[in-house]
Formats: structure tokens, C-alpha cells, sequence
């Protein structure tokens, strides 16, 4: 009797069901066809297709981000992966990585070189498209070999899985129908995160504990990596059991309950509500954990934490004081040092009550009527929330606003103040109420978005409503590309975007109507007074039916923290002009 | 006195200027708004925002087709450049180059490897980006040097307009106001096409001549790269000239007006109207001018000319008969051959009445009634064209079925059967109006896209109205992807999209209504009547205002073109598999 076997294509989506993926996100093309067949050969898989693949790759984006794996997409040959680039660049640069899948054409034809449809170069090579993905990845399978192809589908998803990078595997239209030996599906794969070096990784644990048992006044600083790479729940037990204060940035806000007392604000260096800075750069003992340092999670490089009292747990590195230890992942160490503290809380003096008193978040606005303000917008927002609500914040004035608010317990907060690709969200949403669905996961989905990002990615609305879902979207429109009035040209053309399009139409137009048996509402604010009437209807606040808040603002209104993040940037330029006109 | 300077910007959009430009395509982001201010300076330039990049690479290429020139597309670092790969690469496959414009961050900021929001590699590389595009680039200037600047700049542009494919000027943020010397500008740049090797240049010249004297039955086909690189009027000259028998392709339709006597017909090998293939060959010399050589440009490769009956003039080589001659480009040999032809016609005894009756072009389908056919709909739509229209055919059915239908005189045909990325025209459409604008061209711009491809890059239709365009659209409304459901999986979920969407609103939503002062008009065709009747409405066929015409057609029905295409592929992939595995 011939060992059991299974074809390629049926073999990778066995191997991704296995990951407890349930739906694969993508669209067609004549070189993934035969290859998408196979989703429906492996049962509890589900298709859903997207408008284009930029939407699809942030749709996969929102997905990781969710559901704590990886996201699968689906495209096909240059066309379609060419599309993707962007949205899978920037699931690289923020760490939400996916299984992008790539459909080509069949082996014998790359041989020969034929001038398909989709080629390019007078060589005709067919992996150009392979070379430009390189930096936007992780690693990649091109499954030209029979013998190989097993392992390098298993080889790739486990470091998908491990990395939290983007992974590509190309998939020739041939390949999908070789038969792959199917007993290596009895063995899972193996997707723990393990440092090699078993001696460093002890070294670092034992420097943390003694740093942590002598500090006399220690804080945790979590940041996003810390969410993207599976360390969420141990960064929250950390900060219960040593209830030391706690911090969260830009990118990670959330990642602590805001409503906990020793949960003390959100750092993002200069830009940060007074106290905050003060509270961390006085510290003895920063723990550090999932750091992402760009410019705007750090208010334009203003963090300052001296080295002697740092400890940094990165995903790639780790840092104890002046220490630096390369190529250590954050997760096995803090796993045994929760541990530790978790065993021997007296040792540790633990819990420690949070010295600092907890940081007062002012009110910026208490409008109660007349125009919306940014000042006001955000917190008052941030109060519409509930616990468990998933919310997306594109790029823009709202990412730079929202910080203002607190949040209720267990928000999952979804933003891209890194990559900070505008029209984002409106993707990352689709896939982040795909996650939901299959987390079957409480909470609404709460869309905030500027009208000039969503033109940008505007369609996948329509796929809200053709699988169903029912965000609650919020469309700031205030005419134009307002983050960019504030960095430079507020009154120049170029910021400004198309205003004859009517929101109030835009879900009915993508088929949320009657006729469709769509329950839907739009609504249009100008006022507080307007828009705390729709805050306050219940039926709005649901989240039982799709439904849009349109929010007016004046063209020139921006929040403080854009502001000032941009005067520190601008210094910065000025500075670094001057050094170089003096050193010429 | 100091010799006159001006900055870098305006440098680059003056020599832009030059090139007979007046828009700039794009989407601003904060590494590129000092640039655009340049923009404004320049008297006669203006901007056109597109909604995101990669409908405006879309534009971009349309603007290019119509123009002859390059557009100018101007985008930001990393994300946006990334989002716009696939229309450049599409304008690389295609010939239809574009000067693409990058704004970057300040130079001072690179060396310092600053870890700056849209920066992705843990090397904080600025340049990865650069790297990425090379493919899908003749060449690209880098400006990080002052001294160079401005020749990059010229040489850049030189090789953009020589080549025909798309180029790349990275711009640091600070590099916009270095000042170049401003009597640069005074000398025009040199944008001829010419070939190096004048003696063998002169040696195809005098081959071809000879042969052109010697042949019995010569006929032209000519391909598209003729037209992409600006041969579309010495072909027809040469045409006139002869009056030989001259050939179109699916790419090239329209480059010769199909109503002159000696059109003979659509060569797209097997897949082409009887006597088609018969004509071209058995003739003893087949002036193949411009040749795109593709799958779907040769009926799946089933073209036959004999090598010994084929003089092949393209734009990186030419072939007589079986003499190779690489680097000779067809524009000068084309127009040496012209003047001589026209200086001495008795010499080659023309013109030469066809000898080859026309080729009558069949009535596929004399639909009067009922439900509306792919064999009856697009010879139906070729007999609403007039003279001087701009027509756009998405890939897909639209791409195979407009072949069927007979050109009035002096059409400008856009498909992108090469490159073949759905939702192309869309975009291009909006480019090709941009370009329609500046050469203050007659005829309508009619655009046909199906719903599927409509809904990848739907938001451009908002930039029409934005921006008082008043094209035709026909949208093609047959359920999903039926190019795909042809191709592989007919009854497949994968190739269905949303049929939520009602096309009747779209216009509304995205501006087209009574408030913002625009008029339009929308219609729903499901039987012939109908269809008919919209057709021959003379407020709808005037173009004077933006019109929609949604044509419902069965799911399953393709036009036969496609059909036979696929089943020629299909064939070839069998074969090939047989060789495979005989051979292992």
C-alpha cells in the first residue's frame, strides 16, 4: 500500500486551518484559480474577497492584529502582489504579519519564458515580481520543486507565525495539483517562540528580577511589539501582580486597561498630557517592554529615558541598563519572570501600591454646543466607547487626537501611527471583524476614519455590508488632507480633496438598503448638540446594523498633540540644516 | 554678478513645462508638499489629485496614451510609491512611461537613518524603496547631491521620453530649494529617438525598400508599440502611401482608421475573423511594425509568419527576414522609409491598389429584442462610437468582445490587454481626459468597465466629477469576474463580487447631483430595446454632461474571442505537461 497523499494546494490550507484561521482573504486572478478551488476541499474554510489587493493586504493586517495570527491573502501573479505591496509593507514595518499566498503561472511556462500577460521584462524572468517583495518580508517559498515543497510551506508559515512578518509563498498554477506525502499533517508545527541562547536569556531574567527587587520606584512602559508579538496578556498579569505604574504610547494604547488605578498614561515623549513624561523619566526602573521607536511613537524622538535605569525587552533585541543583547526575543523572558513573580511575590515585595499618584487626565473641552472641536471630539469619543469594543483610528488628525481620550476596559485599538498609510483602517476593518467573528469576540467595531482616507479605500465599505457586518463609522469630514494643512501649505490645493461626495449616501450606494434586507442609518453632525444625540441613541450605539456618524470640523482645526509634534519636528529639521551648513 | 539661479523644484516642473505639460497628477503626503508648492510657481501648471496612487499610476498611463508625452505622477515616500507599483509596472509592460516624482525625507534625516513613520527595515535604509522599483524603471535620479541635480534631471526626463517607460526622480524633502543654475533651462533638452549605428540603420532602410519593390502581396500589421512610440502617423502615412493591406492587433485597434479600404482586419492568430490570419499569412512580406508579441496579442502564441516573409521593425530591435539587429529602434528607420516611399513612389510602383479584397467584417449577432448578448453587444457599442472618440475597454470581456466591433475613423483605442490589471481604466480614463484637456482634442470619452473592475478603483469616478469631466460609462454588469469564471471555476465563489453595489447611485454618491451644479444621468439596461433606446438619445450620445449606462448581460455568457483563447491555452498547457512528464 503507497503512503497517503494529499495534493500542494489541499496540503497549505490544511496547514493554515491548523493555525485556527478560518477564512482566507484575497481576490482572484487566472493564476490563483485553481489553487482557491482548494479552500473549499478543506471544510470550516471560508473565502471572503476583497474590492483590490491593497484593501485585501490591509484587510490581512486587521485580521493579525485581532486574532493574534497570522492572516492569509490571497493574489495573483504581478498585478495583484505588485498591488498588495503597500498594505503587506506596512504589516511589516508595524509587525502584523501574513501568509501572502501569490498565484503563478505554471512551472513549464516560467521555463520557457513565455511573454504571458503580466510580464514585464524583455527577459521575461517571472520571479521579478519575487525580487522587489524582498524587503517586505520575513521569508518566502517558491515552490518550483516537487521535493521541497512540503517543508518550505511548513518552513515559511512557522516563521510567519514566530516573526510576526509577512511571509510570501508562490504558488506556480502546476504545482498546486503535486501530491505531498499528507502524514506531515499528523505532526504540527512546531510555532513556539524560543531564544537559542539559553544562558542569556536565563542572564537576563535573573539582571530584570534584581533590578525589579531593587528599584524603589519601577515602571512599565508597554509598548506595541509587546501586542503584536503575543505579549499582551503577560504584560497586563505583570502589571497586576507588581501593580507598578503603568504606560502605554502611541501605538500601544490600550494595551494596559485605562480604567486600572496603577495605569497612569500614555507617553509619547514631549507630547504627552503633563506628568506623564515626569512620571517615567524619574523612574529608576523603566521595563520597557515591546518598544517601537519611530518618530511619532515618540514624539518626534523625545523620549528620554537615560540608560541607567532602562530595561528594554524587544523582539529582536534586549537591553539591560548599558547591556545589549542581540538577537533575544522578549517573550520566553518575560513568560519566566511573570513566572518568578508569580511564584515568589514576597521576595519581590509584590504588590507594590503605585507610589506616583495616577495621572489626572484633564479635560481639554467640555463643549456642550456650537461647532465640533478637536479638542473635544476625541475624549468625548473616547466616552462613547465600551469595553471589549474594537477599535480602528486612521491615520491623520485621529490617530493624533485620539490619545486624549481613556478608554473603558479591554479595548483592542487598532492604528498605524508607524506605517501611517492613510486609508488604513478602512481595510484593517474588514479584517478585523472577520477575526472577530471567528474569535466570536464581544464588543462593537468602531471605524473613525477622515474623509480623505476613505477615498482612498472607499469600496471595501461595500464589503462590510456584503458579509454582513455592522461597524458603527465615523467619517471626520473636514476638507482635506487635515494632518497635512498642519505639516505644511494648510491653504495650498493639493490638501485638498473632492467635497461633492455625499456620505449620507454612501452606504446605500454599496447596498446597505431595504432592498437588500440591510438595516442601516446615516446621520450627519454639524454641532455637539447633533452629534451628542447620536452618541446617545441607543439604536446608534448598538452596533445591531451598520451605521455611519458623519462629523463636521472646521478646515484648520487640529489637535494639539499634531501641533506640537510637528513644531518638535521642525526644530529638529532646522538643527540638523544648520549642523550641516556649518559643517559645509 | 552672481549667474541666475533657481531652485530645484522649480527646475524640475519647468523642464516639465517644457515637455508641453499642464497637470500634475498625484497624491500629496508630507515628504512632498514643499515640491508641490513648486508646482504653483510655474505659470500654466496645475494639479490634479487623484483619490489614491494607484489610480493615479492608472492616470498617469492614460494621460501618457493620449498625450504622447509623459505624464508627470507625483506621489510620497513608501507608501505612497509603493501603492502605485502596479500601474508603473503596467506603464512599463505597456510602453506608456511616466516621469514618477517621490517626495523622501530630508537628506540630513537619511545619512541619519532617523527611524521616520513609513520607514520599514530594521536598518532604517531610506533607499529600500529605491531598490524595490527597479524593475518596473528605465533608469531613476536619486537627487542627494547637489551638483548633480540638475543633469540628473535632464537625463531622466531624456531617457522617460526616448525609452517611453516610466522613470523615477527621488526628491528629499530639502533637496527642493537648492539652487540650480537657471540658464540650463535655455538650452531644450534632446528628445529625439536615434539610433548609434547609422550604417546599419541605413542597411534596414535599404533591405526593407528593396523588399517593399520585390513583394507581390505586402501587407502591414501594425502593433501597438508603434503607437506607444509615437509612430501612430507615419504608419498611417505609410499606408496611405502603399495602400497595402494593413493588420491590426488586439492592442494596436484603431491604428488604422477601419473604415479606409485597404483595413483588412484584427490579427490575433488563430483567434481572429475568418480570413484574417489567411491574409497576413500568406503574404510574401509582412511589415510587422511596433510588435507586442504577448499571449492575448497572439492568440495564445498561435501566430504564423514565416520568418523569410517578415520584416519586424520594433523599438529595441528589428528583423529582416532572419537577420537579427538588436538596439535599432523602428521610429528613424520608419521615417526614412516613409520619405523615400513619398519622394519616389514610382520606384516601388504605389501606391498599389489592395489586391486582397477588404475583409468583410461578419454581423455576429443582429439582436433586435430580449436579453442582451456579449455576440450582439459590442459591435453594437463600435456602432455608437464616432469619429475622434476616446474609447477605454477594461481587461475582461470588454477587452475580448470590442475586437468584434468595425472603428469610425480616427478612434483612440486604451486596453491593457499585456499588462491586464482590472480596474486599469478607471483610472486611465481620468489621465486620458486630463490629456484630452490639453490638446484641446475633439470626439467623447467613452469608457467600458465591469463591475467587477469597476469596483477596484470605483473612487476615480469621483475625480471625474471633481474635476468637470463628462465622460460616457458603461458598466458592464454580469455578476462577478466573468473574464475568471471563463478561465476556470465558472459556479466558484471566488469569482463573484458584491451585487449589492446599485451602479443607478454612484454618480449620486460621488457628486454628480443637482446641488453641486453638476447634471448627469443614469440608466439601467436589461433587454436590447432598452439598450437601443439609450443608444440612439441624443442627450445621453451628445457627451455634454457625465452619463451612466449600466448594461446587465447573462453571467455565463462570454464573448467568443475569450472562449477560444482559453481553449488555445488550455491546449498548450496540456501539451506542455505531456512533454514534462515524458521527459521524467
Amino acid at each position: 500500500m503507497s503512503a497517503p497523499t494529499i495534493c500542494m494546494g489541499q496540503y497549505l490550507f490544511q496547514r493554515i486551518k491548523q493555525l485556527g484561521t478560518e477564512h482566507i482573504l484575497g481576490v482572484p486572478g487566472d493564476f490563483n484559480l485553481t489553487l482557491l478551488d482548494e479552500i473549499y476541499n478543506v471544510s470550516g474554510l471560508k473565502w471572503i474577497g476583497c474590492c483590490n489587493e491593497l484593501n485585501g493586504a490591509y484587510a490581512a493586517d486587521g485580521y493579525t492584529r485581532i486574532k493574534g495570527s497570522p492572516a492569509v491573502l490571497v493574489t495573483t501573479y504581478a498585478v495583484g502582489e505588485l498591488s498588495a505591496m503597500n498594505g503587506v509593507a506596512g504589516a511589516y514595518a508595524e509587525h502584523a504579519g501574513m501568509i501572502h499566498i501569490v498565484g503563478m503561472p505554471a512551472r513549464s511556462l516560467q521555463k520557457a519564458r513565455a511573454m504571458l500577460h503580466h510580464t514585464m521584462k524583455a527577459n521575461m524572468d517571472h520571479a521579478t515580481y519575487i525580487h522587489m517583495a524582498a524587503p517586505i518580508r520575513e521569508t518566502h517559498a517558491y515552490l518550483m520543486d516537487d521535493k521541497t515543497m512540503a517543508e518550505e510551506i511548513d518552513r515559511t508559515i512557522v516563521a510567519c507565525v514566530r516573526s510576526r512578518l509577512p511571509v510570501y509563498i508562490y504558488v506556480p498554477v502546476d504545482a498546486v495539483a503535486v501530491q505531498l506525502d499528507a502524514k506531515r499533517l499528523d505532526t504540527p508545527l512546531d510555532l513556539t517562540v524560543q531564544n537559542k541562547d539559553g544562558k542569556i536569556e536565563a542572564q537576563i531574567v535573573s539582571d530584570v528580577l534584581s533590578l525589579i527587587k531593587e528599584a524603589s520606584n519601577p515602571v512599565i512602559l508597554a509598548d506595541v511589539l509587546t501586542v503584536r508579538h503575543g505579549g499582551r496578556e503577560l504584560t497586563r498579569e505583570l502589571a497586576e501582580l507588581t501593580q507598578f505604574p503603568c504606560y502605554s504610547t502611541p501605538l500601544s494604547k490600550g494595551v494596559i486597561d485605562e480604567t486600572l488605578p496603577y495605569y497612569s498614561g500614555l507617553y509619547n515623549g514631549k507630547v504627552s498630557f503633563p506628568g506623564v513624561a515626569e512620571g517615567i523619566e524619574s523612574s529608576d526602573l523603566v521595563l520597557n517592554l515591546g518598544p517601537l521607536l519611530s518618530d511619532s511613537n515618540t514624539g518626534g524622538f523625545t523620549r528620554e529615558i537615560k540608560d541607567e535605569h532602562l530595561v528594554l525587552l524587544g523582539h529582536d533585541s534586549c537591553q539591560v541598563k548599558t547591556q545589549n543583547f542581540g538577537g533575544v526575543h522578549f517573550l520566553p523572558i518575560l513568560k519566566k519572570i511573570v513566572s518568578e513573580l508569580k511564584a515568589n511575590p514576597q521576595k519581590y515585595d509584590l504588590p507594590r501600591p503605585t507610589k506616583a499618584p495616577r495621572i489626572k487626565t484633564p479635560i481639554l473641552n467640555d463643549l456642550k454646543s456650537g461647532e465640533i472641536k478637536q479638542s473635544y471630539v476625541w475624549q468625548r469619543l473616547g466616552r462613547f466607547l465600551r469595553s471589549d469594543d474594537i477599535l480602528l483610528v486612521e491615520s491623520g488628525t485621529a490617530q493624533f487626537g485620539m490619545p486624549d481620550a481613556t478608554f473603558p476596559p479591554n479595548i483592542k485599538y487598532i492604528t498605524q501611527t508607524f506605517w501611517s498609510s492613510i486609508g488604513f483602517t478602512v481595510g484593517a476593518c474588514l479584517g478585523a471583524m472577520v477575526a472577530v467573528k471567528e474569535l466570536n469576540a464581544p464588543g462593537r467595531i468602531v471605524l473613525i476614519v477622515g474623509e480623505g482616507s476613505l477615498q482612498m479605500t472607499v469600496q471595501e465599505i461595500g464589503s462590510y455590508i456584503r458579509y454582513g457586518f455592522k461597524p458603527i463609522i465615523f467619517v471626520i469630514n473636514n476638507n482635506g488632507y487635515a494632518i497635512e494643512r498642519a505639516i505644511h501649505g494648510p491653504k495650498q490645493g493639493y490638501n485638498d480633496v473632492s467635497m461633492m461626495w455625499d456620505y449620507q449616501k454612501m452606504l446605500d450606494f454599496f447596498g446597505a438598503r431595504e432592498d437588500n434586507g440591510v438595516k442601516a442609518k446615516s446621520r450627519a453632525t454639524k454641532t455637539v448638540e447633533e452629534l451628542e444625540a447620536v452618541l446617545s441613541d441607543d439604536d446608534f450605539a448598538s452596533g445591531n446594523s451598520i451605521q455611519l456618524c458623519e462629523i463636521f470640523m472646521d478646515t484648520f482645526d487640529y489637535p494639539w498633540r499634531l501641533t506640537e509634534q510637528i513644531a518638535i519636528s521642525r526644530a529638529r529639521m532646522k538643527r540638523e540644516a544648520e549642523k550641516l551648513s556649518a559643517a559645509s
